[in-house]
């Protein structure tokens, strides 16, 4: 599998992808075709066309799945994936609703790059449970397309203070997460991505992450820091009523 | 009915519940024992303590509903239900997996007093679907206690810089809420609530809210505004698939 795993579309202040044109450039070598997965927002011809303008230079079709009436058609015929962000509640429901999730599953395994951006990486994932995104739909399952073992959480707060979020810092609401879930959390800050090659993976792109596990320090990490470790992940997803002598009858 | 919705535990600064005392006081007179839902946190007991000690010198009883094998006994033996704030989707989880829903309604809908902080009061709401918090576990559906026929954000941010989530303003977030759902939504300041007295509701405490509208601007309220027209609002929840040119296939 290869998978470029943005945080978000800019590094900060930057022009949409502009940060990641050599390594798309080298990622997509070979590509002709791009299957756009636009649904995280409102408008998709909108979504789509300013992703295509971006991705001009590279000399390939970007084709949004939205104009088939059988969405996963566009997946099977393209030798790309990129799922674009907005909001990952609105993204996932979608997924599902359009039977897309093993059509992208079967594509990136069999060798399609696949390219996430926001909430386009929280779907890599193995649930949403990591999103920033508001719940404004609510789709069938949390489940989301499991390509990756452990868990991203875009738009990562490079300092503290920024994450604050009105009542809770960003690491507070991870923390919430590791108290429900033993799954890794990768914080991917704005202008980062992970990069994974098959059984590698590595942070790139110009800012940093910083690694949260249960019951463990939250590690910060820089660009080029090897994560490879992690795709051998072996977590655990929790329902609420994990063990607790804290938690009464549960 | 009556409720007191409080956008979150305390003004700025300020003790737990102290700001809202005096009204707490005058809601809970002829009150002897409340349940307490505290399953919005990890720690039980630790929550319950906090609140019961915050509430002290109100001379009543707090009983949390973990204490039971069957929570909802404990609901029905109250005079009034309090319900704590943490991560509203671990609250929902658990008020729907000790069936808790439907013996809360029929206790307010009795005349038992419904007081919500932060979590607790996304419970009175219709849905899930405007919370801040970050989707830890899933539960299973967004649909909540339906006390009141609009949707309310806590934590409403009182000046928009500290809202900015990196990505998003809450405003942003709350207007994608309004591209998907047709369902007013009351943002309350930190330190103010919303108290609903039968056919009354008012803006109370010691801040202020903002009312947003689907293709209306947002509106600033005050302490002390009248907000009875919202509990004859007529709101639609839409799937993501509702109408829109710009949707493809949709």
């Amino acid at each position: 599998m290869r998978l470029l795993l943005m945080s978000n579309g800019s590094a900060p202040g930057g022009e949409y992808l502009a940060h990641a044109m050599s390594t798309l450039r080298e990622l997509l070598a070979g590509v002709d075709r791009i299957a756009f997965i636009a649904y995280a927002q409102l408008g998709l011809e909108e979504h789509t066309r300013v992703v295509a303008a971006a991705m001009a230079q590279l000399d390939v079709e970007l084709v949004g799945v939205h104009r088939s009436h059988r969405p996963a058609s566009i997946v099977e015929a393209a030798d790309a994936v990129f799922v674009g962000g907005g909001n990952a509640f609105r993204l996932l429901a979608a997924l599902h609703r359009y039977d897309l999730i093993d059509p992208i599953r079967a594509a990136v395994r069999d060798g399609a790059p696949y390219l996430g951006s926001s909430a386009g990486t929280n779907m890599a994932c193995p649930s949403l449970r990591t999103t920033n995104d508001m719940p404004i739909v609510e789709p069938p399952t949390f489940a989301a397309l499991n390509l990756v073992p452990f868990q991203i959480n875009p738009h990562y707060p490079a300092t503290e203070v920024m994450g604050r979020h009105l009542g809770e810092t960003r690491d507070h609401r991870i923390a919430e997460f590791l108290e429900e879930n033993d799954v890794p959390v990768l914080g991917l800050q704005e202008g980062s991505w992970l990069q994974v090659d098959h059984d590698r993976a590595r942070l790139g792109g110009v800012a940093g992450a910083r690694l949260f596990r249960r019951e463990e320090a939250p590690v910060d990490l820089k660009v080029g820091a090897d994560l490879s470790d992690l795709l051998t992940t072996l977590g655990t997803f929790d329902s609420p009523g994990r063990g607790c002598d804290d938690r009464g009858t549960r």
